[in-house]
């Protein structure tokens, strides 16, 4: 496993004037702005539009490394993709799904079960392709830069990294579907992660023709998005005066 | 506070046929496809850059909006915006960050300290804005689609709207920093945060008109890039074969 190894070791590398690294920042045309909200409001969590058509590793490549160039704490980059196409392997997680989602079932109110039962909740053999999505909690080391005080911003880091892998795969045709209803202790079991990895997502990835305008939880009227307006603070929690 | 409720609770509620919500996927086009990876690539953690220009109205709700347009376990949008353009509030959190920095410090190898210290890792009062994300744990109520086996999927939701966030603050010229050296006990009381609120990102945010080319703790020398292939496996964990 790599780590994040600094080229050097102290104040003396940064002695040749990093701000000779700064460059004007170009701006982004009408065009290209578009393309990035387009890219942002069309993206969709998909579960049941996968088309049976293998992704070329080319594509699968630029996805995961649009994932790659997240933002880390502390340059920690602390991700890792295991891309699994083996039948029996996704087999095993989808049993897995089975179990969880049983269980989650016990646990809706009486009147939502029902309406709960309904919902297709994930597309593990559907896709042709699942990427775990993992996080080594050590790789800068025991004192990585601005996890003192928040411990758990590596894994936040890597959700970010999920999010741009899914705005990725949204351009390139690529549809995204994030299974949540999985126990841990299944997926290091049949996917073989060490006990000090994490695992953040369990991404479901292939070609879509289709999707829904709407999120589909919304589509099928399980919640509803919230007013912007109702989210947002001005300058402390609960303070409501001149919000944007 | 709002609260995801369903608009119906019933499995009646889609009896009316959703999938005829299902539309059919639009391309992107090449110049379109380049503009998202434009984004993404050059996306940057800022900490000394911001102009002292205010950021408009629209351009802030448009990137707040790309923020809560990101995905969410069972659709749940936990998050909530501060938007801190107070002066002195945004010097309590400076005074807080000197405070939590000269406690990682203590933290650090004696090898790197000097070099830590030669770090510019916020801009708070440089900043016009900052913005603090919140993730409301309870807003699905207790039995949350998707948080039964992973509970932390919300905080990991909320760390999706932040990488929407930086992005479509980019594609706007605004740029983005992310300060985690601050005592989430600080935080909470300097914006009153409730405590059943989590804290998941203090962020600042103003116009740049230079940035970094690589991420700017490559270019100070505090780690560099991973190859890409060094965090890619096939089928499980540790496996190198065929990988993309």
């Amino acid at each position: 496993m790599s780590s994040a190894t600094p080229t050097s070791s102290g104040a003396g590398a940064s002695a040749d004037d990093p701000e000779r690294e700064l460059s004007p920042v170009a701006d982004f045309s009408t065009e290209e702005r578009a393309a990035v909200y387009r890219a942002i409001y069309e993206r969709r969590d998909v579960r049941n539009e996968f088309l049976d058509a293998a992704i070329p590793q080319e594509v699968l490549r630029r996805i995961l490394d649009a994932a790659h160039h997240a933002p880390s704490v502390g340059l920690m980059q602390p991700w890792n993709f295991i891309v699994v196409r083996d039948r029996d392997t996704r087999a095993a997680v989808h049993a897995a799904f089975e179990r969880a989602v049983a269980a989650e079932e016990q646990l809706m109110p009486d009147d939502r079960r029902a309406h709960y039962r309904s919902l297709k909740l994930q597309g593990i053999l559907r896709a042709p392709v699942n990427i775990c999505v993992t996080c080594d909690r050590t790789r800068s080391g025991a004192t990585g830069l601005g996890r003192t005080q928040q411990p758990d911003t590596d894994l936040l880091s890597t959700a970010c990294a999920v999010q741009n892998l899914w705005l990725a795969a949204r351009i390139e045709g690529v549809g995204i579907g994030w299974v949540s209803i999985l126990r841990e202790a299944d997926l290091r079991d049949i996917l073989h992660i060490p006990p000090d990895i994490a695992i953040v997502a369990y991404l479901c990835a292939g070609f879509i023709a289709q999707s829904y305008v709407r999120p589909e939880l919304e589509v099928r009227r399980w919640a509803k998005r919230l007013p912007l307006e109702d989210l947002l603070f001005e300058d402390f929690w609960g303070n409501k005066r001149e919000t944007p």
